[in-house]
């Protein structure tokens, strides 16, 4: 029996992932769900805790996660979103953060050259180390003289696997972005880790770009991309950048894998967006892709690819929400995807 | 008397730098050039030097700098930009990176919609501090166990007046985009700067974004931003992504600036863009316009205001480089904005 750990979270979240599973039921793979419902900001400025051991252990002890967003403009600290998407994502060690953008219909493009619109990429984001570790400190702290500071941490361990992770699924190319001419320590390890890694996968067309100068180009023209391999910090702002030019944020889906465990946690990209919850507004889609995302790497990549089309086809007829030019609500539009699907 | 110190750089620099130099020439300022030529990736291959002591000394004597674009692909070492750019910008403590960004003309718009073509916006980096500062190191460096770190520092001082000259300079708004729910320390110190400076311009309306929201923001509607102000890295980026937006990479300017002594460091925010330097295809616009900054800041509105008309008369009569729909070359662009001068 395949369970699914779900964590809705905040805002949106709560909204999207019910499509998302009652689009999961309708296949009829006989999944089961284990609901942790009070992993949320709500607990969280409640009980002072976000995410416990034994909530831990009940995601380690299913197939997969499925969680919606984490966020609340009530929780100013960052301990809350550390210590629920990023306490996930480093015990678990989900060192690969898969984010794969494909532009779902022509008129969601905000690009105005035709030939350009079609982006169809990875970004492959590390996704335990660098600046997000949460290493560091003030000195001084909250005077007039404080002093704050955050370790990017890179390890060779680290690099190495997530950029042989992109190599691994390259269609055509992996292009490498850093900031490596100014950010000397991390730029140098990056460097080598990629020279290492390009000498072992000899057929595949290798790049390096710059972080600004990456940003630029996937305005310019995003069907030049087949997977980026980037740090945690790069791959996070290269995502939403991404995904906005792929039809919007509501639209794109993420994996946070460990490629040797096969251990998945999935989520749309979006946040929580509290200034839309509660409209009943939300765009379902970056959340039910993220099922299919899920149920793809547990072996089922033909129910993967019906719900892909579904998705594709309630978009073709407008059968989708606001953002996406059309009229329905999330409800609405989480009906019309399972209607779609043959 | 006037000195400018100049520092055409690399690649494209060396062939933009002339364009704004005879720009400057044809407004009859009277200014004098300290021109140090030997400021380059060459040299530095050759001798190991980039910025030497007294070549500093040059340039504290000047009273501005243009600089063109450092950067070499034979140069992998981040040594080098770090021993020019970023030494120059660390010890003339230019800590304010303005780098504003305006549609130049509408058909170089890369987005659709023709209502959200129009930015008009300035980003403000923070541009002596940051995960720029060049601290840490790697342990076990070079071995398969190696780990390096560098250090992102923030300074109380350092990050309240980079917000201050971004408040100082709104027309309608600033915008604090940070990663303040993964990135602990720093992310503190900058949401208290930006709570007490938000205190001190009650006038000036005042929101957050986190850096992934803001790429895609900018993307969706840049419309919607005037001051953006941002940590090192963060302004990096954006200004990049918000100079492709604005018309290409080849139009954007920049000035590197001490708010106090009122030192200024003028560059275009594109590199040396080795791809196509020596094919006489490189914008000067960017260098064109960097020079207007200057001579802005200098006392000189009035010509600084000629200069921008004359390169947007030049763009809108196509008289200008391939990449903005033109067919001359980098030295016919440059004699057409002197052209359009009145
Ligand atoms: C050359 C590089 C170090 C520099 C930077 O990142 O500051 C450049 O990209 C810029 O933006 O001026
Ligand atoms: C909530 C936040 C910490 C998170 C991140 O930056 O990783 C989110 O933006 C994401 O991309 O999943």
């Amino acid at each position: 029996m395949t369970v699914i750990s779900v964590i809705a979270g905040d805002g949106i979240g709560r909204e999207v992932v019910p499509e998302a599973i009652e689009t999961l039921d309708a296949l009829g793979l006989g999944l089961r769900y284990d609901v942790l419902d009070h992993v949320n900001a709500q607990s969280y400025l409640r009980t002072g805790a976000a995410l416990s051991d034994s909530d831990l252990d009940r995601v380690r002890a299913s197939d997969a996660t499925l969680l919606g967003a984490v966020g609340d403009p009530r929780v100013t600290s960052p301990d809350y979103a550390r210590g629920v998407l990023l306490r996930l994502r480093f015990e678990l060690d989900l060192y690969v953060n898969h984010r794969a953008v494909t532009l779902l219909h022509d008129r969601l493009s905000p690009l105005r050259d035709e030939k350009r619109r079609g982006i169809d990429c990875v970004i492959v984001r590390e996704n335990t180390e660098g600046l997000y570790a949460g290493i560091g400190g003030a000195l001084r702290g909250s005077s007039e003289l404080e002093t704050a500071l955050d370790v990017e941490v890179n390890t060779h361990a680290g690099v190495s696997r997530v950029i042989a992770y992109a190599f691994s699924i390259a269609r055509t190319g992996v292009c490498l972005v850093d900031k490596s001419n100014a950010v000397p320590h991390g730029g140098r390890l990056w460097q080598r880790c990629w020279a290492e890694q390009c000498a072992q996968w000899p057929g595949i067309h290798a790049t390096h770009q710059y972080v600004d100068t990456a940003a630029m180009r996937l305005v310019a023209d995003p069907t030049a991309f087949d997977v980026i391999v980037a740090n945690n910090s790069h791959g996070d702002i290269l995502s939403d950048l991404a995904a906005q030019l792929g039809g919007g944020l509501g639209t794109a889906a993420s994996a946070n894998l460990n490629a040797r465990t096969g251990f998945g946690l999935y989520e749309p990209v979006h946040g929580s967006a509290p200034d839309i919850a509660g409209t009943g507004s939300a765009n379902p889609v970056g959340a039910v892709l993220s099922a299919a995302l899920m149920i793809e790497h547990l072996g089922h990549p033909q129910e993967a690819l019906a719900v892909r089309s579904a998705v594709a086809r309630s978009i073709a007829d407008r059968r989708c929400t606001p953002d996406l030019g059309g009229t329905l609500t999330t409800r609405q539009a989480g009906a019309a995807i399972r209607a779609a699907l043959d």
